[in-house]
């Protein structure tokens, strides 16, 4: 099979690279969920930690290849704990993912995500509401690129069709199962993930396109085998743990 | 079969307009119930959010549909956020639900259960022990039912088998699995969805008994195919997401 | 079967006992285990409590039979909930044990895990990597030993094999399953199960040894029928809840 730039030969060897070299995320992401998204990174192959003090957080983002910030549950600690974790890849050069969760709810949270993106996260994924909210973009993906291209961000909007693009490139991944909507905190361990992408992936679109395909077939091939929302999370962990790049290359659906 | 205000087709009835509605609830509870709590109210076709920050809350709650306010793992945060929703369901004249988790356990958590008492919840639902140290009056149904109607509430108490009251008419359902006790929040998970109840159907007994019954059925389903309270979690949550309305008819232990 | 100090039957009797008197164990840990440990404790046969807030935790402690103190998301309400819970069982002669999380990571963590050291944790359960910031005595496990006697301590370090030791006595549990160290909260858990075998058994090293056992084999017996970390995670509780003393006497490898 061909390799194309954002293919699915791409994604699997992304994959490859992330089981690999075992990337340190470090996740200031929501109370809800943080159980999932760390039993999520270590089922792909990455390394999670949590912690939220601001006198730690500098610590733990030294020691880490990519940050996370995750706006759920919001808190004094949190808030706090964005400011020392960016000011820390800032200075160490690393790459960092920001997920708006609900900033369509709660214009505090829209402030802060305004902010945030003007210090430059890789990747901001979303789903259509939030990034309507954020971008005032969400309906139309000419829209999106537009947004894109004049921040000069890499967005990634999920949805039954997932599209990414950083206002040059568009891509969008058709994979994927009705499950994760039924699950809490599906969309906040992607983009987890999608941090690990970008430590073994230099550029943006390709980490997001590779972890986006690599999610929505651990859910396809698990939503297959599961039996309603319950059981699909234990599949889903178990897929993502043992999907082979085979896999990869035999489901993606990636334009 | 005939319909009776309180009987399974009723509860069979109020499924049947939660998973068409779809109602949004805001969940203010412990960290140790949230994610658990979430996936119940996705399963179950609710729509739930979590964030407890004082500043945020006001908004989550005045786009939501219903309020759970659980009483676990409380701290500053959790304790202001509790105030500034019920100021906005009083405010929007939406239903909430009450569960003072533990409250048998710490005499601080006693004190703010009875001054939340007081704002008039739509229901408190608590097991025995919890009942007797806030109501004093946990052993005896004589008792509850008394409770009931001089603070004029309705009470739903858990147990072996559920005891439901608004002072003037009491309801039992029979209906759950030994596997519920053994796992955590699965009381926490139904006082929120409890509260998913109350946005479809106006009469907070009536809520109360069709939330106890559908978990209750849920619970006793998941529990005939498990081999322990590890696998009755996702067991749970498929059957919460597939019962039918011919599953509350046949199984409901409803007097 | 011969029965020796710390060997399966030791371990086998011990478990009996917690089953039987089902010991409250208050759990001031990081919120990304909170739910999981619940769980394990619940499915093992002890009874969980989780609340961090300052002024209740005196109250939980109090009414509680061990306490597990556990240094992940620290945050200012769970620095000051350990001071009040550490009081509390001082007071009352409880037992407890520390998990030193991620002590490796951070300095001011570290700072605070010697500070509690200096408390006398009944047990300190950790891995290599965190026995080793915290006693610089990771690699070694002469260096353990000696540090173990001169603290005074008993140290639980686990691993592919786990050590454990009062500085006089050495056992050493080969148990355990790969899935293990791919699922988040495995060793907060475990820490968490371990003060509530010192609530039914007097001596820490055979407290430690018998928790770590039953954990292990727990975890194989899972870990065999488990096609993933996902699927793991179930089948670890079932079998927590369901293994027989028999079980521990045919599985255990302890030395």
């Amino acid at each position: 099979m061909a390799r194309s730039a954002f293919g699915p030969a791409q994604a699997a060897d992304s994959l490859d690279r992330l089981r690999e070299r075992r990337p340190r995320v470090h996740c200031i992401t929501n109370s809800v969920a943080e159980a999932f998204t760390a039993n999520v990174l270590l089922a792909a192959g990455a390394v999670p930690s949590m912690t939220t003090d601001p006198a730690e957080v500098p610590h733990f983002v030294g020691g880490a290849d990519a940050l996370l910030v995750n706006l759920g549950t919001l808190d004094e600690c949190r808030r706090a704990a964005i400011d020392a974790a960016l000011d820390r890849v800032d200075r160490d050069g690393r790459p960092w993912a920001l997920d708006p969760v609900f900033v369509d709810r709660s214009p505090p949270r829209l402030e802060l995500a305004l902010k945030l993106v003007s210090r430059r996260p890789h990747v901001v994924r979303a789903n259509r509401a939030e990034t309507g909210a954020l971008f005032e973009a969400g309906a139309e993906d000419e829209a999106v690129l537009s947004r894109a291209k004049s921040l000069g961000l890499t967005l990634a909007v999920t949805g039954d069709t997932d599209l990414v693009t950083d206002g040059e490139r568009v891509v969008r991944i058709a994979n994927g199962h009705a499950f994760m909507s039924l699950i809490t905190a599906a969309g906040c361990a992607a983009t987890a993930l999608l941090a690990g992408f970008l430590a073994v992936e230099r550029d943006p679109l390709a980490a997001a396109v590779a972890c986006l395909a690599v999610v929505g077939i651990a859910g396809e091939l698990a939503g297959g085998a599961a039996r309603g929302p319950g059981s699909f999370v234990p599949a889903f962990l178990d897929r993502l743990h043992s999907v082979e790049p085979e896999d990869i290359l035999n489901h993606a659906r990636i334009a």
